[in-house]
């Protein structure tokens, strides 16, 4: 049986994710499920979409990957299921997925229209528990993704963040995720790098790449390749950098070759 | 091998709910464990027996629903597993299982008093892990629950939060729960109200309700009925009612009908 | 196939947990995975160590811990496992394993070099995706530890926090660890006391030690046996005994016979 991912912005407290996996494990008993984040920011797409790019190269392709961060729930916006070389994904049509569709050119896609496998009575505010878990358990069961309702195109996708080059030379990146301790992933990736750069966010200089936290002292900023493909991070050692520096999501970080 | 689920005030950081699985499945290697809530608000046995209430039906009846929120742990307050046609459930005897109880007419119950199926060694805090847990992975490997001690009768029984008719006409009602996005769940349910209704709390009024949140524009209040058997809920599109209202559980209501 | 566990520092957040989970998976389908605890404070090896002390032994002891809590990572620190008579540990050389070695003279280690046991690129930030994850698995799997890497010895130690006499007289003894519900776990065990104790912190006195909460009136200070290895503890009935005393991890307790 397939691992079964679940992402979403539902928090651990109120027993609804453990729901959904009660509506899927009744569905497909001998799924494995595994929780990649349930403190996905409320209703925060782009906050969730980063979750699943940094994940979902390291499941086996045959995985679903259920995400619900779904802030127009019982609205016209569609539920989809989507298939590409990486994986299966299970979610709203609401950008959740853009990570997924800008990697690749390939993939077929379906609106989970068919109520054959939604829950008999459909809520108006979860689709997690009503379309989403059972679509997912469905297909974990071999379920032919063409079963669960027609062709869906079109699928929405945000603008994803990228550095600009400055007109004095140089580069703008910008803050895309702050990770739990406190450390920026910028969204520039090594290879856009020259060897030897100066990184300034927040009215401090970084000068140049180290290799991870412990080549600074205890307190020091580095700047380093992180473990997420290849995304250049800034991090204080044994310290919460996006605190220190009052730094967040979307702020920019002027990357100019060292003179 | 059924599903156990489990339900406690534990959190998260300590190890004590994976000490509790180690136990179980120390016992019963192949059950499926499924977590509710680990955040149920410490003591707060309410908020455990609401936990239950939602996620119940979405399991399958062979289920076994461990529950340990449990102030009384230690003193004379007994320990018990109850069989419904809803499902097992293995929790104190303190009020927790009020819910499952007020569902039906129809169940048997043991006082968990066989030390056979307990650990060897009780401590007098960490039931959940020393009596509980070990009931639990018994009943996931078939062990008759006469087995686990004698019949208990006089179970205890909280008070469960329902609506008002006001002397002036209109219907007070209160906010049972208070979800992860500050939703309102109410004691109310949505056949119990005529078509036009408004809703009135902390100064603040509804007019109508509404199918969905999107159905509003965001920052605004919304009246709908939620997911949960049928409970009317308030909440601020895109934002927090909990907090933007300053309401917490057992606050009021006032409902109308429209003039 | 055994029980692997996970300890880390790492939040339930960004998704770091569901991915190490992903590669356990890919290497081990048929692991069964739980969780000790995530939200050891970032960097606090000695949190982390204690978590395992406490839950290590409710494991059979063919399970395999996986641990990480790892300020040292990518620098000359080494990724280890280590085989005792309570189970296999696979994490960082950092002490983090203090009390599992401190538990016999009897083990075997290694140092995790062997590449053909890791992820075919490491990153230098994320060894519990990279080294201990696929490490973890293939231990599951049955691959010999020595195929792993080299034999490791002088693994790194804390000096581990223990009860001091005082001269006056009495005993002072320490808080290790402050649990979620604000519980103090004091480095002394029950065996060294003697029957009539006084116990005195942060200008509080407890005379005597309980049996359980439920012993003392609701809002009161109580000492009893706790639930992990006989440790001392103390406690607000009902409450929050770190927070309403001001007391954190290494405060002093001074403990004196009763005059």
């Amino acid at each position: 049986m397939p691992i079964i991912t679940l992402t979403t912005d539902f928090g651990l407290a109120d027993g609804y994710v453990g729901t959904m996996q009660g509506v899927i494990l009744s569905i497909a008993p001998k799924a494995t499920l595994v929780d990649l984040s349930h403190q996905v920011p409320a209703q925060d797409i782009r906050a969730g979409a980063f979750v699943l790019y940094q994940a979902v190269p390291f499941f086996p392709p045959d995985s679903i990957h259920l995400v619900v961060v779904d802030p127009g729930v019982g609205s016209q916006r569609r539920a989809v299921a989507i298939r590409t070389s990486q994986g299966t994904f299970v979610a709203p049509d609401n950008g959740v997925l853009s990570y997924v569709l800008a990697a690749t050119d390939d993939y077929e896609a379906v609106s989970l229209t068919n109520p054959a496998y939604q829950m008999p009575q459909i809520s108006t505010t979860f689709h997690g528990r009503d379309i989403f878990s059972p679509a997912a358990a469905h297909l974990a069961n071999g379920t032919p993704m063409s079963e669960l309702g027609p062709q869906a195109i079109n699928l929405v996708r945000l603008p994803l963040s990228t550095p600009e080059f400055s007109p004095g030379g140089g580069l703008t990146a910008h803050v895309m995720h702050v990770d739990h301790f406190g450390n920026l992933i910028l969204d520039v990736t090594a290879d856009a790098l020259e060897e030897e750069i100066t990184l300034e966010l927040a009215g401090h200089r970084i000068q140049g790449m180290s290799r991870t936290f412990a080549d600074v002292a205890p307190g020091k900023l580095v700047a380093y390749v992180g473990s997420s493909r290849d995304h250049v991070e800034i991090a204080v050692r044994d310290g919460d950098a996006a605190q220190e520096l009052g730094v967040s999501v979307g702020d920019q970080v002027l990357i100019h070759r060292i003179q």
